[in-house]
């Protein structure tokens, strides 16, 4: 494989998607730390070379720019046993990762991120006219979750895929947006397997 | 492959994305209305059986069943030409279909549904706060698959995938939403390339 390059914010739970799937497979991941706070990956020459949608993460792979987590860490897992061999279960754990970025990252992560990120008194009238919303689609997110889990060990099938992996990146700090992860019993069950991956890193390693 | 049902709305861009690659994959779908303005995907039986998210599109697979629908073009068109056979590349296609429903749904298809579906003057106030935001990002969304195209006939290679059917759901008919496709030229001759596909059927068939 090329040499891989993470263009990242640390504490981004997205950028922590991929430094956990890397850990899980025992690559080694160059990173490359932007201030998003100070606009860093929103000037001219972040906008032409890595990402013209101006976000992180993306992977560079060589010389080639990877932007969206849930695709870069398709990316390095592809081929091995964080993707199911069974056709349905693969689409299955795609379904998770698309699912996370529809209805739960837009929820859970930006409450993290206005909450510890920003800070409650400094919202605009917009994100405070939004809190309320965000609050009940994070915990449906959540009771979602643990319903689903109420029944098996991980999303699909019997074993560790990227669907937990992507899951797990905000769920397990929930609490610093706001979530109350007491209430969902198998979801902590969960967090603790996930937690005990072969490889496993934390988010601020 | 097992009998496939697509539990849909039919004017839906996310159900279409799916009948549109089974189109193009030659493969017969069964089709089946949910009327969502009456919340016939929120009850009991909807969601213990079909989707516990009250969500359509979900794709049936003889008893099992698939929300989101860019897992359910994956399921269909696994294997197929659709997907190109380039690691990164099969990544950077992940990438756009991940962009599309993170950066381009939620600006594009939404405003389409609370202009057209739900009408301007019966938007809630939270929604009616949001709609200059979402038009801004729908107009960036659009000028950057513009400046994209600019220099390629596709998303990803030089041959149609499911990023293209993904973002041509919604981009055909953001006009709907209140969005000029005219201020995006190299979108505008784009979206006659997928409409050439082979198998192409329109929205509305």
């Amino acid at each position: 494989m090329s040499n891989l390059i993470l263009h990242e914010y640390a504490r981004s739970g997205n950028c922590y998607k991929i430094r956990l799937t890397a850990a899980c497979l025992g690559l080694p991941v160059e990173r490359r730390e932007y201030d998003i706070m100070a606009g860093a990956t929103r000037t001219p020459s972040f906008l032409d070379t890595v990402n013209a949608n101006g976000r992180i993460p993306v992977l560079q792979v060589g010389d080639r720019f990877l932007p969206e987590s849930g695709a870069a860490c398709l990316y390095l897992a592809d081929g091995s046993a964080l993707l199911p061999a069974d056709r349905f279960d693969r689409a299955d754990m795609m379904r998770w990762m698309f699912w996370e970025q529809y209805n739960h990252e837009p929820n859970v992560a930006t409450l993290r991120f206005w909450r510890l990120f920003i800070g409650d008194d400094r919202l605009n009238d917009l994100q405070r006219a939004q809190l309320p919303a965000k609050q009940v689609a994070g915990e449906a997110a959540l009771a979602l979750m643990d319903e689903h889990l109420s029944t098996r060990d991980y999303f699909v099938g019997d074993r560790p895929t990227l669907a937990d992996i992507a899951l797990y990146a905000y769920t397990h700090v929930a609490n610093e947006g706001g979530f109350d992860l007491s209430l969902y019993p198998s979801v902590q069950k969960w967090l603790g397997q996930v937690a005990a991956m072969p490889g496993h890193v934390t988010l601020d390693a």
